[in-house]
């Protein structure tokens, strides 16, 4: 998927943001995080490429979508690369995000750490297990599925992670997006169908072992 | 990542296939799978880039490095391109993968089904809380982190999924390494720095995220 992006400079052109693009942004992102957690100023691109399957000349393209950040010799400032990247991703402001599935999976996602240093809080959850309804789990009250209609709309929520089995993940995927749901994390091991507007990012472990396999055993 | 694959054609080359397209196999796979309990024989690329985000030509291109295999305006015959990818993929025998971490990611990885039918099984699982050691959890025992340098050589086991917090995923990544690991799934979220012939995928759940929020806050 190409994204369209406006640039600010002196031609205001309209310059084509690879998708893939974006998602590196966000692994840089950690790892500057972390390099500036560990005292650094400055870092070259191969500083931050020898954590990633990808090049330094990579690294360098993706950002030059955005200007001139770095210098020859000396690399990039970090403090300055982490604010541009988090201006362009957005994650200075809090992203609300509801739950569906309150399984194994999403009792995990509910605890997982990682989600509030971008700015991200599940501030929802659903289930169709009586035996969890109304209960709270890591600050987050457990709701009926049969109030997706109501609460996601009421609390303006844009962005959902389904964590159902297989068989029901169409069905609430239909719920979610008739509530007023644009993008989808889904980890059910099923292809969504859903209208070509919402975006649906499917997290599957078992591919990321299929990768990693191949590679260990032809290696 | 480029990898370098031997193809068998009558010139016997050396073909490059890149990283990119293993992991997209592993995307193919699983929509061919899903077509085909759905009582599909043929399939054309566009039925299956609907559910991606990518065009019919990557997808024809993919395949491509392992041959011909479809017809114009017939496409591909599900059964021939099943077994293609399996092979090429390897995902035709049992793959040991042991866990590091039982916490409730670790434990949802567990009892994860999408492993089996990719012909994954966690082996055996390692924690350090005397509270766990030594229970059967979905079939597997959990042993003291002290032992990984035994039991992973015994079983010879290659992969590891590490489910830790951050700050000791770095040393038991380290144990595993030692242990005879050549690929590690990490979901801690920290970057390992390992020898360059270990190879490493991060599942970033808050990357999925961002780039998530990215779209649905510009489209």
């Amino acid at each position: 998927m190409i994204l369209k992006m406006e640039r600010n400079n002196n031609r205001n052109i309209i310059r084509k943001i690879p998708f893939e693009t974006i998602k590196r942004l966000s692994l840089y992102l950690r790892i500057l995080r972390n390099q500036k957690q560990n005292g650094a100023k400055n870092i070259l691109s191969f500083e931050i490429t020898k954590y990633l399957d990808i090049t330094p000349a990579q690294f360098r393209k993706d950002l030059s979508y955005f200007g001139q950040l770095g210098k020859k010799g000396v690399g990039y400032n970090i403090d300055i690369l982490l604010t541009t990247i988090e201006n362009i991703l957005g994650t200075y402001e809090e992203s609300k995000i509801a739950l569906v599935g309150v399984g194994k999976l999403g009792t995990a996602l509910l605890g997982y750490p990682g989600f509030s240093s971008f700015r991200f809080k599940i501030s929802c959850a659903f289930d169709n297990d009586i035996g969890k309804i109304g209960k709270v789990w890591d600050g987050v009250k457990i709701e009926d599925i049969s109030k997706i209609s109501t609460i996601i709309p009421e609390q303006n929520i844009k962005m959902a992670i389904i964590t159902v089995p297989a068989k029901s993940a169409q069905e609430m995927a239909e719920k979610l997006v008739n509530s007023g749901i644009k993008g989808i994390l889904n980890f059910a091991p099923v292809n969504l169908n859903l209208p070509k507007n919402i975006i649906v990012h499917d997290v599957n472990m078992a591919c990321e072992l299929i990768t990693l396999a191949y590679i260990v055993k032809k290696y």
